[in-house]
């Protein structure tokens, strides 16, 4: 079981391998597992989603063991626990920022090779005119076929169950609004 | 683009390996290839799927080349144009008999291994006391990761605008039947 903490569309500056840059739209879902295992207890998963294609899907699982490397690698001073909040406020501040003609915090994408077939690195960058610094650098992985068959098998349930719901709301606005309808004619 | 012909749900008779018998739903849909080229004309497609379980998914492709041997093999008097009509009326004939205790026309599933990861054999059957009669006999093949992926994602497309249709009648119901009401009240 897994709990959603975010999903939200965000602007990434694209930064391909030919050293152009884009802006481009991408979705990032952060979700905690709720797992009762010890061993994957509270493993954080980011996945990556564009909202106009289906296939592109990358991944990143963190658990305790990675965030460690992941502290110790990038000098954070957080501990796993409190890791998936500040990772949250970080993506609100380039949200925030992303109207701006200079973004002060901005999300950059950068790819080896096609975005879609190689690991993608996803860094919160605060630039100002001196220094550009980077906040935070995670590796996403993109999905194999199982994996987007399986996410999209995901998403069919949830869009079918929406409908659904979206269904029973007309029948009974309708149902409610003809009853009204009727007794004020009568 | 391809033109959908039929798709039903249907009850097969699902003959094992081990020679057990059970009864399953799936739904059979077929579509006609209507691209130009006049390699692929008029294709026809022949896709089994399983409304419960995505990643259900059985496909044939039938040229007109394909169907000259299945003509050869099984003693089939129709031409290529004629032979769609003539699947769909034997689908229904099996529909028709569905509920009946003893179907005198039944499909039926046999597979290899487990169903879903080997190929599978989908017979029309004209049941008598005295013999088993074949009408017809598909050989389908079971989708790999790719096939379902790329399924899914058009289920999804399609259910998406399905929603937002829906979403749209829900607001012009609530428009229209409040403004009679308020109209009416006055």
């Amino acid at each position: 079981m897994a709990q959603e903490l975010l999903s939200r569309e965000v602007k990434v500056l694209l930064r391909s391998q030919d050293c152009s840059e884009r802006r481009q739209t991408v979705r990032i879902c952060i979700e905690q597992l709720t797992a009762s295992s010890p061993v994957h207890k509270k493993d954080l998963i980011v996945r990556m989603t564009d909202d106009t294609d289906p296939f592109f899907l990358y991944n990143l699982v963190i658990s305790e063991d990675d965030f460690q490397s992941l502290k110790l690698q990038q000098g954070l001073l957080v501990d796993f626990s409190a890791f998936p909040q500040k990772f949250i406020d970080l993506v609100y501040q380039c949200i925030n920022e992303e109207k701006k003609e200079v973004p002060r915090f901005l999300l950059q994408l950068s790819s080896g090779a096609a975005l879609g077939s190689s690991p993608a690195q996803l860094d919160v960058v605060e630039t100002n005119p001196f220094k550009h610094l980077t906040h935070l650098s995670l590796r996403l992985l993109p999905a194999n076929d199982m994996e987007v068959k399986t996410y999209l098998a995901m998403c069919l349930k949830c869009i079918k169950e929406e409908k659904v719901m979206l269904h029973h709301k007309l029948k009974k606005t309708e149902d409610d609004l003809t009853r009204q309808l009727i007794c004020t004619q009568q």
